[in-house]
C-alpha cells in the first residue's frame, strides 16, 4: 500500500460561466465537483494506475463528508482521513467559456486543534507501519505546526518506509532538513529553497540540504533529477496544450509508483514524465488521458548518466 | 403558522476576498454559509419576528442535507422540504474587500422530475390545509412546469388559505392569472409584466390581470399598494445604505407577518418597509437589523387612501 498525506484536503468545484465579469451575476452552465488537494491527486493517479492507495490529513464538517463519499468510490482506494471540527475547505475554479482562462478561489480550510494534531500523528504511524511508500503533500492548514513535516518524513524514516516529500516555503525548508529520500519541488519552490534560479544547481544544493534525491518538476521541459545513483532530465517530445493543474501531483505519483515497482531511476522519470503531460490533457487535477499517457511512454528522452558504482 | 414556498431552495455562501481579479487565484479570508432562496429568506424572517414558519420546497444531495440541517437549527422553523435526486443549488457570492462590489455565481439547481414534482404537490396539499397563509416565492428548478405556480395558487385558494406571489418572467405570467390574493412584485418584474414603467398605472394594470392586491417593491422609495381596501404609498424616512440582497424577501414577510397579525393594510405596509429597510442593513439575506427595524416601525410615512366602503 501506498500511503498519501494531504493536510489540507479540500472539495474541488469547477464552475463554467460565459464571461467572468466582477461585480455582476452569472450563471452557472456547468458544475463538477472532485476530491481535491495535493495528495488525493496523487491517490487517485495511484489507483488508476492499479495500486492499492491509502489516504489520510483531516476532513471535517459537510464538506469533509463528500470527500470521503467521493474517495470512498475511487477503486483501490481507502479513506483513513482523521476527523477534525472545522470544515474541510472548498475550491471554486472559474472556467470563463470565452477566453479559457480560469479564476480561483480558495477557502482556507479548518483551523486545526493541537489535539487533532496529535490524533492525526498517531493515526499515520499506524498507516506507515504498513505502507511501502509515503508522500507528504501540499500546503498545511491553519493550526499544524510548520515543522509538520519534519516529524513526519522522521517517523516514516524510523519505520524505513520511502517518503517523499512535496511542498513550499517554511514547511519544505523545515521538511528538507529532516532528510526525506524524495524531493519535489517546482521551479519557484526550488528556487524560494535555494536561492538560486539556475535549476541545475539548486538541485544540487537542495540535495545538500538533506534530500537523499530531488526530482525537480519543469513544466513543459520536463524534469530534473539529482539522486545518489545519478542525474538524469527527462523531456516530453513536445508541449501539450491543456490544464497544467495536477500535473506536479502526477510527477509524484509517476515516481511512486516507479519505487513500488522497483524500476531504475530512469524509468521512474519516463513514468512521471508521461504521466504529467498526459495530466495536463486531462480536464482535473487527479486524472490523466491514458491514451496520451501509454503513447509518450514510448516518447519520452531521459539523458543523464548514472553514479560511477 | 404560515408556509413559504421555494422550488430553488440554495445554500448561499459568501466569500470575502481582498480584490477580485479575474484569472488569478485568490485567498477567501471569510466564508459564510446561510440556506437560501427567497422562500427561506422569508421563513427566517418570520420566524426571527415570532410566527411559526414551515419551509417546502425541493432538497437534495449533500448540499441539500446541509440546507436542513441550518433550517432545523431555527427556532419556530420547520423542515418540511420533499427530496429529489438532484443536488440543491450553490450560490456563490464573493466579496470584493476593496470595492465593496458583490459578484455572483449561481448554479443552475437540480432538475426535477415529474414524479418528483407530483410528490411535492401532493406534499404542499396537506401542508397548505395546516396554514394561515402562503408564500410561493422564486424562480422555478429545470424541471418544474412554467406554470407551476398557478397550481400552487388554485390550491391555496380552493383551501380557502391567503397566498402570496413573489415571482418574475412567465411563472408570474401564468400565476397571476390564477388570482393569487398579494402580488409583490419588483420595479423591473412589475414593467415586463404589464408593459409599463409607471409604477402607479402597472400596479393597477396588475390587479387586472388577476391579483386581488398588488405591492410593488420600489427599492428605496418603498411600497406602492393597490388592494381592494385602497391605495397606499410607504416610503422609509431616509435611504439605508448596505447589501439590497433579500430586502425584497422582507417585505413578503412583512406583508405576511401584519396579515397573519390581522393589520389593516397601511400598518402591515410600514411593517414591511421597516423590515425591508433593515434588512438592507443586515449582512445577508434573511436577516435583518432589529434595532433599526423598531426604529424605522414609527418612521416610515404611509400616504393613500381606503377605497370608500
Amino acid at each position: 500500500m501506498i500511503l498519501t498525506v494531504t493536510l489540507n484536503t479540500a472539495l474541488d468545484i469547477t464552475y463554467r460561466v460565459r464571461s467572468l465579469r466582477p461585480h455582476t451575476s452569472h450563471r452557472v452552465t456547468d458544475v463538477v465537483e472532485r476530491p481535491g488537494g495535493k495528495g488525493v491527486n496523487v491517490a487517485r493517479v495511484l489507483a488508476a494506475l492499479g495500486h492499492e492507495v491509502t489516504v489520510t490529513g483531516f476532513t471535517g464538517g459537510a464538506t469533509g463528508r463528500l470527500v470521503q463519499e467521493q474517495l470512498t468510490a475511487v477503486p483501490g482506494l481507502v479513506d483513513a482521513l482523521v476527523p477534525v471540527t472545522g470544515p474541510t475547505r472548498r475550491t471554486v475554479a472559474v472556467v470563463d467559456e470565452l477566453t479559457g482562462d480560469t479564476t480561483q478561489l480558495n477557502e482556507p480550510g479548518p483551523t486545526v486543534t493541537s489535539a487533532e494534531w496529535s490524533a492525526f500523528q498517531e493515526a499515520y504511524e499506524d498507516l506507515v507501519a504498513a505502507a511501502e511508500a509515503v508522500a507528504l503533500c501540499g500546503s498545511l492548514p491553519p493550526g499544524v505546526p510548520v515543522g509538520a513535516y519534519a516529524g513526519l518524513v522522521r517517523a516514516a524514516k524510523a519505520a524505513g518506509v520511502p517518503v517523499l516529500l512535496d511542498t513550499g516555503g517554511e514547511p519544505l525548508r523545515r521538511g528538507v532538513a529532516a532528510r526525506p529520500d524524495i524531493l519535489k519541488p517546482n521551479a519557484d519552490e526550488l528556487a524560494e529553497l535555494t536561492g538560486s534560479h539556475e535549476p541545475l544547481r539548486a538541485t544540487q544544493d537542495a540535495r545538500r540540504r538533506g534530500a537523499r534525491a530531488v526530482v525537480a518538476s519543469l513544466g513543459a521541459e520536463g524534469l530534473l533529477a539529482a539522486t545518489p545513483e545519478g542525474r538524469w532530465r527527462a523531456t516530453p517530445p513536445a508541449r501539450v496544450h491543456g490544464n497544467p493543474t495536477g500535473a506536479g501531483d502526477s510527477v509524484v505519483a509517476g515516481l511512486l509508483s516507479g519505487l513500488a515497482d522497483r524500476l531504475p531511476w530512469p524509468d521512474r522519470l519516463t513514468r512521471a514524465t508521461a504521466l504529467s503531460a498526459a495530466t495536463v490533457r486531462a480536464p482535473v487535477a487527479g486524472e490523466f488521458d491514458r491514451p496520451l499517457y501509454e503513447e509518450l511512454l514510448n516518447r519520452v528522452t531521459v539523458t543523464g548518466e548514472a553514479t560511477a558504482a
